[in-house]
């Protein structure tokens, strides 16, 4: 395990929510873990994260019930629904899921809402650490509470009591052997909940376990991108991603303007992969409806910009279309070794749009992406000066095809549109 | 009792708030109802108002106590505490209470919150009239909650059982004897919830007993004149009003801006008047912090504007100068006969800024009211030409001293700072 | 003449604008002075109005030619164009006009731009009454021009010289016989131009003959009420007005928000009258496009309102209809007692849309306007409380027909879309 | 002289404004030329442009003489005024000093205002190359003025004859000899003026000579970044820069933001250097007010972001301690060879501000520069890693020391307020 809460990549991994919305059960998650171990744990993927919900009993779709009952324990701290998660019987959390993540290699990751629930509230529950002195009702925030979800209130942080029931949730979770803390309801809800992430950060930097911490829901504020920096590993640039070509042509302006806020750790967080088999929590049988193209466009933009990449679809059902996407060697290495990412241009013609990127790659060499983001097939070239190189470079690998080639004064493709085309030149 | 629900005059009344904050007891209530019926009622003053948290058993002092334990029945619906109101023992609501005031020969109110306790939501009980079939959570609006008081949440028009609960509501306040209804937490909170608004208007009208509403808190918006007319008798159109020159300062132009509005029984609010004995609640002392001149003022300009008239000093202290205050004749009068009020000018002059009303008076001859907003004592004058006089003028009456003299061409007064002169011409 | 500078009246006439832009001729001002003499003098209509451009000698249609010869004097004061009014010939400007004007019984009028001229500026001609200390580039004001004419620049107030301009602006139009001065590029050019506007209304104060200030262009901002009413006699409430029923539509809502600023000389302008033959400049024949419902429906509101009465249609072709209209005598009698008018109430049904408006009687007694701005016919009615009469009112005119009848509890009628109707009631 | 119109390096030079403002002589120009050519031109310096002006005789100050005679030819093309440059006598332009640059090594660049002279306007020339069928009233923009200076109105693009005298000025220019165009009002003008700007780009892209475009003034619009990327070779990021740590302390976000935007012969401009003797053209012998700490972080932030250097300062009287700041030979040689500059972080401590930012060298290595941007003295060090190095790093260059050192694992330095440190690890 890693002593080193900065990780060094971007992390990769899985989260249920794509496929199980709030429903996700602990079979399911153990058969990802095993799939991931089996067939994607080489190319880099580690994380297996249960996102939100799982305290809550009667969960059965993907949209919340309001004011359901939370499974949660004498301190007001929400505890994993037995009857979806049985291993947790006994008060004893995630502890077992976690160690069978951990023996699979993996780590292991859980979803939670910022602040304290509502019915430990309404119980007056007493604050875990504080001998009685402090109860629920006396951290409360009154009058902040989610606007899509009406599990919790939020902890007021500069009231006595409140650090002590944040200590107390992350010890629990350094207990459980949890790895990385999706936080929710947090990331756009700045200026008004700052104090209450730099609390949180603090608290999990002091809990005696390294945890990932990852903020949602986007979109974050451009304006507040060094106190994400100072605060967390990854944080949402958008609302919810999901498999529509509208949000993903968007994602390149996003990524635009984040791409000088990534490095050292920090990863600003274009959403999960809506990846093959998603969406799943009601016995359907969705798949994603993103194009074969549209998939490379949308792995190849993660990578060089290097956001987090989190699968979102079924890795029970992984077909071999969608895992030689996800684990395409070339790209893999970008997402590890881009540098210094942003684009180059945006050019807009009478019959397409198109986007050029580049970034620099740690041990040499540089990469480039062109995208077509237009509605017409088209051919895109640019001379490589364009890329600034910072060397004499000769040689070119085309990083989806793995074809290596001579480097020339130009680059270019023929582009359907959606498509795109990556190289590494060196 | 009246069977008009639209007020001939603007309510004139005693609210507990500006003395007792949310810990008025039964015992000061029925005090200050026993002054108000000996020496007010005779001037008009009827409305004895209970207002916020009357349902809290542990309220002591002028501030919250945030997710306190309230008093509520099997329907999720919030009764007196009975330490605070011992004739609701029992369950009998106010019922004894509204009796007494009645006896007396004056009104009874009741301050609300908007929608349902969250109390009530997290023990999901049933909605009243629905026979089980719909609970709290089903009605509740689950991101509408009160900025500063943490009792209730509110209640989402649009479901079914919502009609329901607030017929329920004030079917039973109609039991109680209830004339007056001061709902809390919607009059600035459109156009959110502008839905809600009309709901509890309409159950109103519906539950078979004549009650005025009046909605807070304040500053309303000028765009919804035109609802709040149609759902309501009386509408704050200032944030709590207090004895503070700058909050007097600025009424002036509140109630400008609102004169258009006033009329068939609709009122904007000015809020209670901070008079006499005020923030008892606490076992202080507090007199109102206003000059004798700054009474008059406010006095005199809520009278010509037909602000609802609702007492906030303890009247139990009632001192001479205070009753005086209140029932100073003329001044009552042009409360009662004032229309088409409206602003003429407001000149702001190198030593001093002033203020000229003027309204029509029911049964024939006109008001003028001059004002001295300024820091410095001055002269002012006006032909009364500027009043637009809508008949030949010979009479003049000063309002506060009841002399009467021939009118000339112009008029004017020597002002004290804050001070003001009012006439009835005619 | 009337020595009064503020009119006791909203001031009635005619303007050249709706019929001939900026290309009317001496010859049609006496044709329309004649018909108003003759015809309109009797129910209150006297100012005669020359509008824009009237110093450009090639003006030919509704455009204006940017940057075209204006004619000009030595001092950079701008001339009537001698083409078109011939008998401003020899630099006498509209002497001859103006007395012909006064020789029928009628006052005269002139529009002029705020400011200076370019011309003037890139001649640098000398400032009158300065004994060439100072010139036009010394006054003018560099980056104040009008976004919709090249004629003028600004002229800074603070400038010395800049008073000297417009005294010897306004002294040579009190010597040509001026009555009336339309100002334009000023009324919704507020804050940045409010220095130069009170130059201006203090030099036309002091330039030694009355004339009622008319600023232009609206829509004027409802925050500087007290400015205009300081400086002018009447100001646009509205861009300007055409025959559209959307724009007459809109105008309910303006003469709602204006009317607490309407008095004491001082009026809320809702433009021109565009009735009969407007837009004839081009030699086109074009007729007003508002229905004779729709007409009835602006004279209504106009004269409950109290916004000055300006004639837009050519009177040498003025139509019976249009004259009835124009003369009918309750509704002018209206336009001239109207006292505290104000909307009442504006509705909206399934159905249609209502608006009432009230206002007192100088004399005695009380208006009401009801109007149909919906698109279905309806009956519409309402209880004569609702207007808060001032005394015991028995009788009821009808304005348009002059039916007198006995009146009830309830007054209504039966209305066409866009029709009205009007009564005093007494 | 270079027929690439795509400087490969942001442009180094210097500009009359910030000594002589709108005043600067022939004799001047040609005194600067020299010294650049004998001391400057060896580290990269090679602009010699003449600032706002030129044309207008009676230039004396800092300030503009409002609407002042420019000297113009029949077509409305404004010429040197002939006593502040009399080489330029006959109408020959800049030729003969536009020759004298050249002949110095150096290239000659001159100022203009995007538009057409007012005067033009006034007196209606025709334009050039048109046979007289459009005339200067055809093609100004009547309501487009500047809004600081009074010579010229916009030039509508779109109408015709507006391509011709655009064409026949940059014509009349690249017959002069003229390397470099700085138009002024119109960089923050977008998007109103954004088609005069593409026009213009346009004809200097065709008129046979290449040019470099600067844009000003600033701040440019960061949201219109791709257009000024596609017409032009620099553009302002701020408001006039002069010796004002504020300025200063602000041009570290400008960078930050505009950071993405830079490459390819595209340059965000931070300004002229206003360096040494500055403000001279008054007689008076002022000298810059920066610190040399505030000097050399003003050049480190230049020329790690690649701002273009335009000194400011007096050339006549450069001392050596300037002649040293502007010839640093290892910041220089981080201005030719910065790529992908951005900033790494922004921290606020207790005690102090501090800056990090970093590039990679065109050819190997990286750069990084640290800056005390807060008011204490004090110690900032970082990781290497934080500057997420592309290869392995042993060696470590001081750029204004020049000395060398190992390099360790993190780096660092003593800073006084507002000082920096760069270096070059490799």
């Amino acid at each position: 395990m890693s002593t080193d809460r900065i990780p060094e990549r971007a992390p990769m991994g899985w989260n249920s929510w794509d496929c199980y919305g709030p429903s996700v059960t602990e079979d399911t998650v153990r058969k990802n873990a095993e799939v991931m171990s089996s067939r994607l744990k080489t190319s880099g993927y580690e994380y297996i994260v249960v996102d939100i919900q799982w305290y809550q009993p009667s969960a059965l779709s993907h949209a919340y019930e309001p004011f359901a009952d939370l499974n949660m324990d004498g301190y007001g701290r929400l505890l994993p629904a037995e009857n979806r998660f049985p291993s947790s019987a006994g008060g004893t959390g995630f502890k077992a899921l976690a160690e069978y993540v951990h023996s699979l290699g993996l780590r292991f990751g859980i979803h939670i809402m910022r602040g304290i629930p509502r019915q430990a509230v309404h119980q007056n529950t007493p604050v875990c650490g504080t001998d009685g002195k402090y109860h629920a009702r006396d951290i409360a925030k009154t009058a902040s509470i989610c606007a899509w979800n009406t599990d919790m209130y939020g902890v007021d942080p500069e009231k006595p009591g409140a650090r002590e029931y944040y200590m107390s949730l992350f010890s629990m979770y350094a207990g459980w052997g949890v790895d990385f803390i999706k936080c929710d309801d947090i990331c756009r809800e700045l200026p008004h909940e700052e104090k209450e992430l730099i609390l949180i950060s603090d608290c999990i930097k002091e809990c005696g376990r390294d945890m990932v911490l990852s903020l949602s829901p986007g979109p974050a504020l451009l304006e507040k991108a060094a106190l994400y920096r100072a605060t967390s590993a990854m944080w949402r640039i958008t609302d919810d991603f999901w498999d529509d070509w509208k949000l993903l042509y968007a994602m390149f302006e996003r990524c635009e303007k984040w791409s000088i806020h990534t490095g050292s750790g920090c990863y600003p967080d274009a959403d999960m992969l809506p990846v093959g088999a998603i969406r799943q929590n009601a016995g359907e049988s969705n798949r994603t409806a993103f194009t074969e193209d549209e998939l490379r466009t949308m792995m190849t933009l993660w990578c060089i910009f290097r956001s987090p990449l989190m699968i979102g679809g079924d890795l029970a059902k992984l077909d071999s279309f969608t895992e030689e996407l996800l684990t395409a060697p070339h790209i893999l290495s970008m997402h590890e070794n881009s540098r210094h990412a942003h684009q180059v241009w945006r050019k807009k013609t009478d019959t397409g749009e198109y986007v050029l990127w580049t970034a620099l790659r740690a041990g040499g060499g540089q990469y480039a992406a062109l995208f077509n983001i237009g509605e017409e097939p088209g051919h895109a070239e640019f001379p490589i000066s364009e890329l600034e190189p910072v060397g004499a470079y000769s040689r070119c690998r085309d990083l989806w095809s793995g074809r290596e080639s001579a480097a020339g004064e130009t680059m270019g493709a023929e582009l359907s549109p959606h498509a795109c085309a990556a190289w590494l030149i060196c």
